[in-house]
């Protein structure tokens, strides 16, 4: 690895937007902080924006699909097919992810980091990465160039991102397997066993659960550290967990906000900020998934997101849900008036 | 009171289209429930819309308004002025409720049920029931008249937003003092102490607390029952708490899903329950507020609230932030694809 560009530095906040979102937020005509999370996003928004009324109009969601080898476990409720298959799904508008991006006049961009059943469909980005990573429990899931060109695949869209303007970047994925995968590392990260931090996924029952974390007891035994951050992700990660990951440390070094989706997505997020621990400051949280582990992946990472709804589809569909809370925030903070506009007396002092 | 119409029966939910929207939700290319709370918002609105493809489009807020004699205790962090003053603001698109209402593309209407510095605005409704209500620590805070003409008030904004083929119903409240109110209100309804149930408000630090416990306390002690509810909501009931109340019920008796704001509509919502305890059934909650009493009224109408954000505005803005994943629920029920529409296997069986 010549060219490390993730640990490159991440753009600094701009404080002085951040504070002139605070004078003007305390001069509207509601009681200081009554809006609670919405209000306290503005500052944040603000800040990193680089402007006192921070806008997330143009959403640029990416959805990053991989097979994974450990399916052949048998660690899935659906088979490994559904990954490729869904990829159609995606582009011909019918998945989650598809109608809400066009409910959200979103940018969808749909890369195939490399699938069980390959196929050429139409507005699918190409990133041939092989037929999914190799199954982690016999060797490492991905060679160190393989990481490294997933990692620039996320890179490379953020970068599109960018060049569209885009003010909000939503990352997802598809991947059946990806929850034994995503619990694999943030276990070998955050050094838990995997009952803390494997869960049903899409749908297993106790007899499933158990043999999950069996799976990945014999992959943290075969690849027994230490290891750093990035050789634990080329031994039991994934391609869009590579891809998220080098997604977010491209946020946070060009200046774009990152809205942080479920469980796989919060682990590449636990992975970036290992890699790069400046760029925790471009990254948003939209909510907190009913895959249990998902609870100890934001606590590491000090996150604490909007919603609560007990989601666990993935493709980015929670970040998606959680965009209008961002533009309504957005909206309040620059439409309602002050004080002094509407005439409205303030509080006793 | 010759005409109860609040006791008369409420609408049935619609079982048949309940079931249409499960069977078709179990059929969407997502594992079944992958959506949680989203998902399982449809059935609901699918059986009080009586149609298989529920829709939340069209939105109507009334905001109603009223003085507390109450204030005159030293209450709120704010001057009682303040409630009239903000009736400019809502209808000239500064206050928070406005700039919802516009980004939502909903109707909003004001309705004015008695402030204490009265101002004829044009686009604000009139419903004089006089200059606020009476201090409720000296007296009944109203007549069992006033109350019954704020109720009927609550139920024309519902009449008419029905003629406007609304599908969803906010109402909201303005009026200084009114958590003092919801509070005492609500610690007769659920026999609980002030401390369980008073709090901070708009802004009262710990001795503002203090006071705030005592003045309700002395209200109960003046007032003390048993009472109906009815008879609760005349003594220490405020002109907006009884409007949402008929509105709540109206909305039920006319088949109109009613969106519950925060701690005073939640007030509001129980007065309903408890004198018809079928509109239940009709009464979506949008958010758990700030307010610490609020817990105590949600889990007394077994509501669990979609949004938790330390929200403590009021004017129904809580249950405008909640409307756009009401609205993102129904796009993905009707926008998704199947699994035969996509090609896509399903779950193991």
């Amino acid at each position: 690895m010549n060219n490390q560009w993730w640990l490159e530095p991440c753009r600094v906040p701009d404080e002085t937007a951040r504070q002139a979102a605070r004078h003007r937020d305390v001069q509207l005509t509601k009681p200081a902080g009554a809006l609670g999370r919405i209000d306290a996003l503005i500052p944040l928004l603000a800040a990193l924006q680089g402007r006192q009324r921070p806008s997330v109009e143009r959403v640029f969601v990416a959805i990053f699909a991989g097979d994974h080898g450990v399916a052949e476990e048998g660690i899935s409720a659906f088979p490994q097919s559904v990954t490729g298959q869904m990829l159609g799904n995606f582009v011909n508008g019918g998945a989650a992810i598809s109608v809400l991006a066009k409910q959200l006049e979103a940018t969808l961009e749909v890369i195939d980091l490399g699938v069980a059943t390959p196929q050429s469909l139409p507005g699918v980005r190409q990133v041939a990465l092989g037929p999914g990573t190799c199954n982690f429990t016999k060797q490492s899931a991905m060679s160190a160039e393989a990481c490294e060109r997933a990692m620039q695949a996320g890179r490379d869209s953020v970068l599109r991102a960018q060049q569209q303007g885009s003010e909000l970047f939503i990352g997802g994925e598809m991947g059946i397997g990806n929850t034994t995968t995503a619990a694999a590392l943030a276990c070998a990260l955050l050094g838990c066993a995997p009952q803390e931090l494997a869960g049903p996924g899409t749908g297993l029952d106790a007899a499933g659960m158990a043999h999950k974390c069996a799976v990945i007891e014999r992959a943290l035994a075969l690849h027994a550290g230490p290891h750093d951050t990035y050789g634990w992700m080329q031994r039991v990660g994934g391609f869009e967990l590579a891809a998220l990951t080098g997604a977010y440390i491209t946020c946070a070094q060009r200046g774009l906000v990152a809205l942080v989706d479920g469980y796989i997505c919060s682990v590449a997020a636990l992975c970036a900020v290992r890699l790069n621990p400046d760029c925790r400051d471009w990254l948003l949280f939209a909510h907190r998934s009913a895959e249990p582990g998902h609870l100890a992946v934001l606590a590491a990472l000090a996150a604490q997101p909007l919603l609560d709804l007990g989601l666990r589809l993935g493709e980015g569909s929670g970040a998606a849900l959680a965009v209008p809370l961002l533009r309504l925030a957005c909206a309040l903070h620059d439409g309602m008036a002050t004080f002094d506009e509407a005439a409205v007396a303030a509080k006793h002092s």
